[in-house]
C-alpha cells in the first residue's frame, strides 16, 4: 500500500541477498525505517519487540524466520528446535503456530539438500496467499458499506488491523480501503488502543489515502454510539476458536457490548488461518499479560519534533494483552471466502 | 485526608489573608503543589484548566471564587453578572451551578455592606457541609464492601472520584477508604482514564494510605470482568438527572454495560447536590467536547524524573468529555442520606 508516493509491503524477501526486510513498526507514525536482516533471531526479536506486528503478518515473519534459520542447518532437528522456538514469541497469535507449523511440516518433506530453496518459494507463496485473501476481505467487507451518500458512514475500528497488521492490504481497513476506492462517502473513528496506541498506526494509513478519520480515545466509543455516531463496527482478530468467539486486542469486548446495546453491526474481519479448529472451549486462550512499561512509558514527539519518551511515576501495573469477545456479540466474521455467522465456521472445515 | 504525613484538604480559606489556596492537581501526581489567590478569575481559570477538577470540589471553588470577588464590589449587578462568568467555566458540572447559585441568592439577600462577611461565612458551612456530606457516603457505601476475608474483595474505579475531587474525603472512594480504615481485604482496579489519566490521581491518594491497587488501562476492564476478577464497581457522577441517569467522565458507560453482562454490582457515589432537579428528559446534558491537546500531548517524567511532555503526530481528534450510563445499568447511587435505586431519586425531593 502507499506511503506517501511509494508502494511497500509490511514485510518482504530479498532472496538474492538471502535477507529479510520489514517496515520497523515500534518507530511509526513518528519515523518510517525499512529494517533488514538475515538472522532468524531478529525476527524472533522483532515478533516479540512488535516491530513486526498484527496476527497475519506475525505468522508470515515467523515463517520467515524459520527460512532464514536453514541457511547453515537444514537438519530435522534443528527445523523442528527453531519452529518451536519461533512459535513461543508470540503465544496468541494463533496465526503464528498455523504458519510456521505448515512450513515446518512441508520443509521436513523435502530432501535435506532441498530444503532451504524449497522454503523461500513456499514463504513466498504464503506471502502472496496472505496479500490475495485480504484484498478479497476487502471485497467481500465492502458488500456491507452503503454506496455515497450526503450523510457520512461511520466506521469505528479498535487497534490497527490494517495493512501494517498484515503482509498488505490489512483486515480491518481492507474493506474501508476498498469502499474508498469506489468513491463511497465514509469516515472513520479511530480508537487510540492504549497502551500501545495502535490507533495512531491507523490513522497514519488512512492519512496516506486521504480517508476521513477522527481519532477518540477508547473510552468514547459509548457515548458516540449513544449519539447515534456509528454506523459500523469493524475489528480484526488474534485468534477465532472454531464455535466463534474472538479473542483481539484488549478493549474490543466493550466495545461489541456497546454497539450491541446500539443495534450497531459488529463485524471482524480475519482470514481464515485466524481460525483455531482445535479450540473448543468457550473462554480459554492463553491471554499474553504483558509487559507493565507498555503503559507506563509513553512514545511521541519532543516540541522540537524528535522521538522521546516519558515515564508515568511507580505504580503497579495489569497489562492483559488481549480479550475474548463471545460469538453473540458478533454480526459476522468477513473473511476471503465470505461472511460468516460465528456458527457457520464450523461447517467451513466439514 | 493524607498526602505524607500531612492532612489536607483540596482547597481551603485563609480569611485573614482573605485568600484561597488549593492544591494544583494539573501537577499531580508527578510535584505537589499548593497554589493561593486572592482574585476570583484565578479561580475561574483553576477550574477550566483542571487545577481544580472533580464535580463536588468545582462547585466549592466556584462558591469561592464569587466569594472573592466581593472584595472591592458587593453590588448586586456585579455579583449576578460574576455568578453567570463562573458558572460558565465548566457547563456540564451541576454542582457548579448548584454552589455558585445558592452563594448569590443568599449574599443578595443580605444589605451590601454585609455580604463580603456573610460570604465567607456561607461558603464555609458549605465546605464543612461537603465534608461531612462525603464522609456519610464512604460510611454508606462501605456496607457493600464485605468484611475482611483471605480473598481480597476487587473494586473497579473509573477517573478520579477520591478526596482531591471533593474537598475532603472523596465520593467513589470514600466508602474505600472507610472500608480500608476498617481493615477490611481490599485491592482497586484503576482505570487509567485517558485522555486526561485521573488513574495517576486516584493510584497516588490509594499509596498514601498503602491501600492495594493496579492501574489498568480503560480497555482492560471487560476482561478482568469476564475472568471473575471484579466484585464491584464504584464511580463518582457530574450530574444525576431526576430520574437516575447518571452523567459522568467518558467510560464510565463502558464498563456500566459489562458490569451489567457480569452481574456485577455497578454503583454511583455522589451528594445530593449532584442530581439535577431540572433535568427530566432522558438523554440531553450538554456535554464538553474538550481541547483535542488532552489526546495529542501526554505529560510524564523524563528518565531524569522532570515533568516533560511528548505530542502526538498531527492527527484530527474529538475529545467528548462525559458520557451517560441509563438507569438501567445502575445497581444504586451512593449519598449521603443512604444508598437509593435510580428510581427512587424523585422521592427525596417529594
Amino acid at each position: 500500500m502507499k506511503v506517501g508516493n511509494q508502494e511497500y509491503q509490511t514485510i518482504w524477501m530479498d532472496q538474492e541477498a538471502k535477507k529479510v526486510c520489514f517496515i520497523d513498526q515500534t518507530l511509526l507514525p513518528f519515523n518510517f525505517e525499512i529494517k533488514s536482516t538475515d538472522c532468524s533471531t531478529d525476527l524472533i526479536t522483532a515478533i516479540q519487540t512488535m516491530q513486526v506486528r498484527g496476527a497475519p503478518v506475525i505468522g508470515i515473519c515467523g515463517a520467515l524466520a524459520l527460512v532464514l534459520a536453514l541457511k547453515n542447518n537444514t537438519s530435522t532437528d534443528h527445523i523442528i528446535d527453531m519452529a518451536q522456538k519461533i512459535i513461543q514469541a508470540r503465544p496468541t497469535a494463533v496465526n503464528l503456530a498455523w504458519a510456521v507449523n505448515r512450513v515446518q511440516e512441508s520443509v521436513l518433506s523435502q530432501a535435506e539438500h532441498k530444503r532451504e530453496q524449497f522454503a523461500w518459494d513456499y514463504v513466498s507463496e504464503l506471502m502472496e496467499d496472505d496479500i490475495r485473501n485480504n484484498y478479497q476481505i476487502g471485497i467481500n467487507g465492502n458488500t456491507l458499506i452503503p454506496p455515497g451518500k450526503e450523510k457520512p458512514f461511520n466506521i469505528l475500528t479498535h487497534c490497527n488491523a490494517g495493512w501494517l497488521a498484515t503482509v498488505d492490504h490489512g483486515t480491518a481497513l481492507s474493506p474501508i480501503f476498498q469502499a474508498h476506492k469506489e468513491g463511497k462517502n465514509i469516515h472513520i473513528w479511530v480508537d487510540e488502543t492504549r497502551p500501545r496506541n495502535q490507533g495512531l498506526l491507523t490513522a497514519w494509513e488512512l492519512q496516506q489515502y486521504d480517508i476521513p478519520h477522527t481519532l477518540i480515545v477508547d473510552n468514547a466509543g459509548g457515548a458516540l454510539m449513544m449519539n447515534d455516531q456509528v454506523d459500523l463496527v469493524i475489528v480484526g482478530a488474534d485468534r477465532i476458536s472454531i464455535n466463534g468467539h474472538v479473542c483481539n486486542k484488549v478493549g474490543t469486548y466493550l466495545k461489541a457490548l456497546a454497539a450491541r446495546a446500539h443495534q450497531i453491526p459488529f463485524y471482524v474481519a480475519a482470514p481464515l488461518s485466524t481460525i483455531d479448529q482445535n479450540f473448543k472451549e468457550d473462554v480459554n486462550f492463553a491471554i499474553e499479560d504483558r509487559d507493565s512499561k507498555e503503559v507506563t512509558r509513553l512514545y511521541g514527539l519532543s516540541d522540537e519534533g524528535s522521538l522521546v519518551h516519558v515515564n508515568y511515576p511507580q505504580v503497579k501495573v495489569a497489562n492483559p494483552a488481549f480479550d475474548i469477545t463471545p460469538k453473540e456479540l458478533i454480526s459476522g466474521i468477513i473473511t476471503e471466502k465470505g461472511i460468516f455467522k460465528p456458527n457457520e465456521l464450523k461447517a467451513i472445515y466439514e
